[in-house]
């Protein structure tokens, strides 16, 4: 679209040097006309023959308004017509409030009258753009008036917009269907508000001081969209982002800080109990086996580890070095370990900005910026990197692999996926603690987990974003390779206010949050649960190929809370066309419940699933399968488990991938069968019909979100 | 309120008598008319002057039309003025209407001009009543117009409605704020409104054929209700309720049946995997000590006892009969117990109407009430009494004693109830299946769980009520006692439909289902996991006096997503006054966190736990408490249960009882600390912030309900 961007200049100029941070009516007039936004039409008319002609042009109906310096109460002086709708009328309008003006006030001068297109008519949307202070220019479409004020029906996308993310927008809004008109009313005019979106959008990215613009309201019509108000405030004060890294310098600090050749830790000890003894502890015993340089100025030998005064005094190359010091001495250290080349600093201390040493975090950072010394942490429990054996925290070892790379802002939370993780056998590829992020922060970690070999879904819990845009960026290029799923804390006003009394981070609006993050192609996990199961079953289950999800059960009542479950977690069930259902029934009692959920009842032997999963593996139509199992003594749970991985094993031998989730209902027993069944690829849990579907479910997030379906 | 019954009457016989399911317009305004329900006013004027007083009297603006027999298409006829706003209009106007129409068919009789009070202006909502096929006459009250049918923002509510149920109706709509007004708008009339509901409710009350009664639109403005128009449909079709029984009847059987001195097995057998085998070793082997009789044709002795051919030879009293023979014999097996006068027939055994075989199950139910013998199932896995150590089941036994009652109209879900109990160790009096619910139903056990001093939490599995009315009564008496918690499978289309396929039981709109349970006090479960965890957790936790909830933790990352889940189920972190503020800051580092979360911070040992959690119980005006764990080497995870436990226990003893939940965040040892304070009465989870302040929540909404609060 071309602008006329000198004219937006111009007003912003203007501004500027008067020192105003908001516009007037005419400027923004001027503004959105310079940018193609439909505005209501309007034209000054001298005569009644003048005004017809110029309604006419306009279009019916008009409101006539009395123009004229002297008469600033219009209505008072009978000076407006709305809804004057033929030419007569206008016509007759015209004299008529001319005359009422005059007798109003004889001397006054009349100009003339304006006539002006007369809005009101259609749906009532806003359209704006605003200023995030994690996002930057975000743009906003809602429904506009009292009903929808009341139930806040907005949704968000970063900007600029392309055509297809504004006509997403509309789709996106709780009462979409209005849009396409109900009740017999016309819909509206979609790329002609898709339109006004991404001229807003537009406005906003050309010219960043520009913080808030607002079209509302907007009426759309099936023929146009207007703005019948707009409001527009300024900013000139440039927001100082974090510091940019390119890809390529991000990729070379995170290699060496997660396959590090060498590790020194910071005050590492032999006294038990201090950190600096875990930290140490845990890396040997984690059976890491790189260089290992303990650096402690009053010993000789540390874990019976030659030990060094100063990290300068180490013979060779340094990648890593663990700080296990008080805060007080990290910044000395930075500055040693800096001279010494190392690649990252693995800030375990706390007493830093969550304590209020806000001045102390940035004086280390600059030290760190000087040297090209990437941060981890401060206020950090380590972090654990399995591919390399690595446990580099005050915790202990963990050191089973697998495709999952988990972080967390909190420590707490950090123990959380630890303990977790080993009850589960959840197989995980890295942990980290991001802490305080004076430095490393979510984007360079998904920039390096996206790339690496050994990861194949991460799991972030994260309170705020320091850059949003570079997040959604990272995030965009990695979601077609691999799942990352997101816990982002705060998401209530309680919530976000704990946040930022915890670490100073500010956490936004939590509906910019969700709907860019949803963009992104983010799975959100809505609580920590949610975030640990779906870190542990995504990356063990097959990506699913289209939607036609089918029920195979045991359990009637379970197939009944299954079914709940799928329509609550956003996927519907397949309807199972003729020929297939035949093909079941062959398979189940008389009684068996027909369709989808394929009811094989409760008293069949093994060989009945057997079949009828074998059949859901097999059939080409059919994408995902959701199993409830009921505990009977003709099929016990650890023989259920059994078939399922053997019919699985047999079709994947055949490269039939589909992932498969179950239920299991039952006595104790059914833990250790869920157990099986998760370490063979299959998610199953016990006592629950809801999270079997929901991990399918987020997978099916995922799989869109990556163009997989 | 005063009605005229016999006008409505009057209007329903001819309707009947003309065999119409329907009324025309003007019968619907006699019923409304006769029930005080406000329609637009009308009158018919006979000249300009009359048709001015008449507007006078109803109100500007008015809608003017001709009355004349021979013009039928008054518009076409220039016979109809919307928007007549003055006297002077409303003379003019009738004028020109009536030269509009003799300009139209110069023979017409013109009989006069109708003046009808204009409606429109104001909020337009939708009030109705419907007869549901659980429920039976409810009453539903929404936003009306094209956006709220869109969002479908409605609430139901069971007829008769009192005028606090219509008001609540008010507040329950996700919209309801437009009814307060907004944006300057005046509110609407609530009194009106409300007053309006309970005309509809009691009309439909008084006259059960009918069926449906819609008032929509209703405008609604500060001054009035007035239902713009009016749809009544009828049905003279009686439907037949299931048989009620008296509180003492249902009360006699369940005693008996729960408490039995004696117990038949029909069909006992020795020979194992036979499901008559399992139920008497179950009984046996689970510890029961009151008379035992097998009952087979073709044994002496089952399990070490005299077995009789038939119960007829059973020497004594026979309370309870389970049934453990094919469906065939059942029918005759009811008709000798019947005659030897058991309370309760516990049908095991499948074949029934899930299998299609409902004249069968009918046959059963029929030879039963003869004999006023209460039926269990069909298709059930039997029952647990733990007080009587009774497992009547051909599961396993169960013999942690508790305060949790569980039913389950489904095997498949019972089973899952048995394992996670087992599980979890939670204390329960009783699992009953009721399957096909052919007589016994979940107001039967409601009754006896309400006043069964063993009970003290009632959590129940249910696809459908057979009698909505009846559950709701006796859970009306019931909640102010003790919690019942529903786990509503059928919620979603889905869902229901997998329902049905299952039981044959026809499950009702989740929307009038949720608003019904909700205003009878019940807690619902989203999932069966729930179900569980509350039925758990809520017997354990003291009820809550207050609303102030508090959050004390170690882990700040904790204390945010606590927050989160605080605002998620629906309540609300108090506000710590200055006093109390300073109180725990004095126990806190100076960098915790003030206010609530209490962030003691992670580094903290015992007694820092210890201090603020006994602050947090000693004052008066806190009246819940959430703990965040941080796992460290300072305070390890049972450390932490035993100082909680120390600290809750010597509250007790002081008469101090608050609900207190835990989450805790840490490595594996934390699930045994978990373990260790559930197993004292303090509700605590590992690796979830979530599910601890759900249980909070749903003791919360249970509290609220029984009017603790």
């Amino acid at each position: 679209m071309s602008y006329d961007k000198d004219a937006v200049r111009a007003v912003l100029d203007k501004a500027r040097a008067e020192g105003r941070s908001s516009l007037t009516a005419p400027e923004g007039k001027a503004v959105t006309d310079a940018y193609g936004i439909a505005t209501p039409k309007e034209a000054v008319a001298t005569s009644a023959d003048d005004a017809v002609a110029k309604a006419v042009e306009i279009g019916f109906p008009v409101v006539l308004k009395i123009v004229s310096p002297e008469i600033l109460h219009k209505t008072e002086a009978g000076g407006v017509l709305v809804g004057v709708d033929s030419p007569e009328a206008v016509a007759s309008g015209y004299e008529r409030i001319v005359a009422n003006a005059r007798a109003y006030n004889a001397s006054a001068t009349i100009t003339g009258v304006q006539v002006q297109q007369q809005v009101g008519a259609g749906q009532e949307v806003i359209i704006g753009a605003t200023t995030d202070d994690t996002f930057g220019k975000i743009v906003v479409f809602g429904l506009g008036g009292v009903l929808v004020e009341v139930l806040k029906d907005v949704t968000f996308r970063l900007a600029p917009v392309s055509r297809e993310d504004a006509l997403s927008q509309l789709d996106d809004i709780k009462a979409a269907a209005v849009l396409h008109g109900v009740r017999g009313q016309e819909g509206v005019d979609r790329e002609k508000l898709a339109d006004l979106i991404t001229r807003i959008s537009d406005l906003v990215t050309d010219f960043p001081e520009i913080a808030e613009a607002d079209l509302n309201p907007v009426f759309a019509t099936s023929r146009d969209a207007v703005a019948a108000d707009v409001r527009i405030v300024l900013d000139f004060e440039a927001r100082q982002g974090p510091k940019k890294f390119s890809k390529d310098e991000i990729l070379g600090a995170m290699n060496r800080i997660f396959k590090p050749r060498s590790i020194a830790i910071i005050g590492a000890s032999n006294e038990t109990g201090k950190i600096g003894n875990s930290v140490i502890k845990n890396i040997v015993n984690g059976g890491y086996t790189g260089e290992i340089y303990p650096v402690n100025p009053k010993s000789d030998e540390v874990f019976g580890r030659k030990a060094y005064k100063s990290i300068s005094e180490v013979p060779g190359d340094v990648d890593v070095a663990v700080f296990a010091i008080p805060a007080k001495f990290v910044a000395a250290a930075v500055e040693e370990v800096g001279k010494k080349g190392v690649a990252g600093a693995i800030l375990i201390p706390s007493g830093f900005a969550e304590t209020g040493e806000v001045e102390l975090q940035q004086q280390v950072l600059d030290i760190a910026r000087k040297y090209d010394v990437r941060l981890l942490g401060p206020n950090i429990y380590g972090y654990y990197y399995t591919p390399e054996n690595l446990s580099a925290t005050f915790c202990t070892p963990y050191d089973v692999r697998g495709g999952t790379a988990l972080t967390s802002q909190s420590g707490g939370i950090g123990m959380a996926i630890l303990g977790y993780s080993r009850s589960t056998k959840t197989g995980v590829s890295a942990i980290v603690g991001v802490g305080n992020k004076a430095d490393i922060d979510e984007d360079d970690l998904l920039t390096f987990f996206g790339q690496d070999e050994n990861t194949n879904a991460i799991a972030m819990h994260l309170e705020d974003l320091k850059d949003g845009r570079a997040f959604v960026e990272a995030a965009k290029e990695i979601v077609p390779k691999k799942p990352i799923i997101v816990l982002k804390a705060g998401r209530t006003s309680a919530g976000a206010k704990a946040a930022s009394s915890h670490t100073g981070a500010l956490a936004g609006n939590d509906k910019v949050y969700d709907d860019i993050l949803r963009q992104a192609g983010v799975v959100r996990a809505p609580g920590l649960n949610e975030l640990l199961e779906f870190g542990r079953a995504l990356p063990v289950m097959p990506a699913p190929t289209g939607e036609n999800v089918v029920i195979i059960t045991g359990a009637g009542g379970s197939g009944v809370l299954l079914s709940d479950a799928v329509v609550d977690n956003g996927m519907s069930l397949y309807e199972i066309p003729p020929d297939l259902d035949k093909a079941f029934r062959a398979f189940i009692p008389p009684f068996g419940a027909a369709g989808n959920p394929v009811d094989i009842t409760g008293g069949e032997p093994p060989s009945t699933y057997e079949a009828t999963i074998r059949l859901g593996l097999e059939d080409e139509r059919i994408h995902a399968l959701i199993l409830g199992y009921w505990h009977t003594i003709v099929t016990p749970p650890m023989v259920f488990a059994e078939v399922v991985s053997k019919v699985v094993e047999e079709a994947r031998a055949k490269g039939i991938q589909k992932p498969i989730v179950a239920s299991l209902s039952g006595d104790t027993e059914v833990e250790a069968a869920s157990q099986y069944l998760f370490e063979r690829g299959i998610v199953a849990y016990p006592y629950t019909t809801e999270k079997p579907v929901q991990v399918l479910g987020a997978k099916y997030r995922w799989a869109r979100a990556a163009g997989l379906l």
